[in-house]
């Protein structure tokens, strides 16, 4: 594996970013295609967080976390960490120590497809973090990975500067170059959505604003009493 | 694979289904001879809901929400959506459109063998999901399957009309027919357990309660110092 | 197996006991060389619990929790109840009535490598409980097991008397011949912590305060711009 | 749970179930409209086992396979043996000395949410099983259960008497009151594919077979160079 | 962790660990009070291998293989390695080289709580492997463990010097101090079992051999036509 | 998604891609560093097979195997057909019929991230696959994917051309622009092992071989008798 850290990146419009974080991660996922989420067994370790920041990429061995302390150097303020794993693990590989260091070069969250630990301080903190697992286990620093390298977490491609939205819905990767379609795209999207919410919400069906009855019946399906 | 939605099902008596909803899914899951439990991987998405409905049951395929719009055109205030997949499947295949829908439509909650997403507008709205994942991934309107039709939800048959009783504990399913009986002796249970918690605070021990030494002793047990 | 139950174990002192509980699972797992820690599968069913005490083993089988009953008998206040299982189970073995009896005794929380119930109501008891799952299957009365025998749980081996960890991050076992010296290693950590803390906030990099650049050089690791 | 056994079930014509033993788990299983199959993480404990036969249908406690005594003096030549749980379990309920009785009594292979033991005697023998696990785990004699009711299977509905077909796919399920014309469905399936083998095999593209090109068009797939 | 290896163990009778061997893993399991077995997750590379030794018992951390190549030098010939992770992990930390290593020295086969790798070759060798997963994924040499300490290896307890039972239904650990009891028991138990097996093969039912018909009427079950 | 097939895509070498089938998963994963392997839970349908190609890549929907009839014309002799999915499945998404097809177009072999049927045939034809699942289920033909765009399968990226190595140890994308390197490395690798393995069958310790004792007292390790 190459070991190599790459210290400047390409970032997305800051206002780009913060108009994603506010749209979440359902809505962008349509916007974009239907592409770009990570699996869903990456969950929240707290209820009610919601961000956007740009990429940071680190790949890690299983039960080393040398790296994390690599990355955070490299990262700025609107950063989001996100980590591969070269081999699957559940391993507490990021806990308040680190989280005090990134929180103070202004990292919005970390999203780990491995084990995090302290979580209690990390809610108190309020450090959002999206992780595989909750676990106290310790890590070595032995083997030297890679940081803002292409990755593959949990499941997705991750470029170093992509736009990383995560909520409680799960985590979304934007690529850097579409974000601001992506953005416009969920705006309208949004927008769309609130007409509907108000239609469904007065008693009108689903199946008559979405034009769906033809549909159904040509598909086969019958209705009996 | 029959396409079909039955637009008029049978349910339980109303007082029956609302006494169900006090008692518990532990207490009514014993109460009908430990039967009708749906396996314990489905969980509700925030803490401390406690509903009982009658089943509108739904089967749809991997990746595809379509009967979710169908069915819910045909619930009744006071019922329970519960969902069975025809293949394994975590895609969110609801959210707060069809919530908002669904509450208008008098509906109670949400069981699906699938994913769940836009969780954070469900918690706000209070409209109660278990669910096997949570998942922002999207799902296409392709392929009918069916409504009001028998269905198997997480290991347990269900039939339209059934009683859907769930709260922190998971869900259980009580057949319309027996509602009643199992009302009744889930009503006894709670008032002997009543009983049974005063004595055990009271420092009695479980032991003398439930006459259990004899039977240990006579199983093998022995006790050493 | 044996079918027997231990009256009278050795317990470690008290002030140890309540000092670990202050420390947290991870530093005390740390401390004392990263053993001891239970498979992360294993989770509190609420947030924000925080536990020491002496283990009390139970030895169960799958889908009966007669053990149960006998081990609370033989608990005293301080104690952690702790059961693993003969064979893979997620039965609810554990539920309001046996915690009723549990916190009358003084037992101060259970691990079980099993599935509980009734978790709306041990919560608002505010009796703490990791387990595998939740669940409401009720479980039987048959076959005799074993109390305060070497168990395993949660793929780690535990003895009688050993004390028991537990936070949101998990549970760690600390053999009680150990317990005095693993409870100074993990003040002497948290000491050091809180320094370490302070200067990662005050803005200074993990690799300079641990002396990594040269080892991360001799490792291998380069930089590109 | 009604502790039941029931004596005489109506089972399906014989030469339809040889008939559709012949034509394996996936024509079956299209055929039908894609209904009636087990979860995939059924296997066989050997390759190239092939069967159908009517279902003999039990349900047992997780631990205790009492029920498969019960089962099997109840069993035809011809029948097959499939067995749901209670709760989930892997713990070896079926090995050699119950397989010898089996196969005295004419079964056909047996079908099992839970775990098998002595696979390589089984293997010797050639008494097909398809289970969730293998496990040399012993289990008890406790706790009744029902033969020849309603039960689930592997996310299945199996009643008494439907045709339980299995090979190295997995196993499918046809209700005896479909079981003639599944039969003439899978064989028209059959016929049809060895055409289309045919085809496929000098050269000719699905794409044109099916008469896809037009659709995946308006579909809107675009090929590019 | 205690970084030790030990040079010297005790071992069990090399007669008793012979006639252990014959007897199955399903026999010595039940002959032992069904105790000492590995979670069934554990699985042999190829089927047909029947084999048991002295455990020579290894702790290695997740993706680091170093402790294998102490563990080699201590073994003697009739071994078996064991060895238990410090956390979970499914990387190829045993190969051909090993292998070829390993059977130099006498070594009878490797039962791991990770992943291996070669397998074709290891098939060929005929060098019986049970693990959690095949994987290629290569380890690291940088953290000892130890050897011939306890461990935990997929949820048993192990001691060096135990005899380790494995097949085809799994692995099953005895205490040196009780093996040649175990050994007499699991004789008794194949002695009585094929007195049963021919029993069965001629038409008797298991019913009347274990005597079941009045116990299943007492616990409650019902015949019925 | 980008709805694409993308017809002309480059290719490594032949020559290379053969050199690379002949050495193993194993070993071709070591040479390139430990990168390009695929999750472990990616298993063979049948033992013995050890193939390499040029990766035709499919991306597919669950329950939906449309994308891999117009992969399959873009096939050439000497390529792998290799799928993910834009969310997990276990579906059959290939069976007979296409496997005819791809043979006849000179496909070596399928990795699918989802299930696989009429693995008897397959077997039967020596057409090899690797695949998370076996299952019976039939997919539909509804919403195109891509083919030959950058995927992500079983956790490893994937570009059109890349070449795949595949064995019973499982899978590895080889990047056809470092495919000569990793074959020359792969090479020497070989050579030098074998040398090792005369070695260690000779009897010396690969504790010597490597040079490990040093290393070993200087991390810690102690050995006691």
């Amino acid at each position: 594996m190459k070991k190599v850290a790459v210290r400047n990146i390409e970032r997305a419009d800051s206002t780009v970013i913060d108009g994603l974080s506010q749209l979440g991660v359902a809505t962008v996922h349509e916007a974009q295609g239907r592409l770009g989420l990570l699996d869903p067994y990456m969950r929240p370790i707290y209820q009610g967080a919601r961000i956007a920041g740009s990429a940071v990429t680190v790949l890690a061995h299983p039960g080393d976390n040398w790296m994390l302390h690599v990355a955070i150097e490299l990262c700025r303020p609107g950063d989001v960490l996100i980590v591969g794993l070269s081999a699957a693990n559940t391993d507490g590989m990021f806990g308040d120590l680190l989280a005090t260091s990134a929180k103070t070069q202004g990292v919005r969250g970390l999203v780990i497809d491995a084990g995090v630990r302290d979580v209690a301080d990390l809610t108190r903190m309020q450090f959002p973090v999206w992780s595989k697992a909750i676990s106290a286990q310790g890590t070595v620093k032995e083997t030297p990975g890679s940081v803002n390298m292409p990755i593959v977490c949990a499941g997705c491609a991750v470029n170093p500067g992509d736009v990383v939205v995560a909520d409680d819905d799960g985590i979304c990767i934007v690529p850097k170059e579409t974000a601001p379609q992506t953005l416009q795209k969920s705006q309208q999207r949004t927008n769309k959505e609130e007409d509907t919410r108000a239609r469904l919400a007065a008693g009108e069906m689903g199946l008559d604003i979405y034009q769906m009855r033809e549909k159904l019946t040509a598909a086969g399906l019958e209705y009996v009493d």
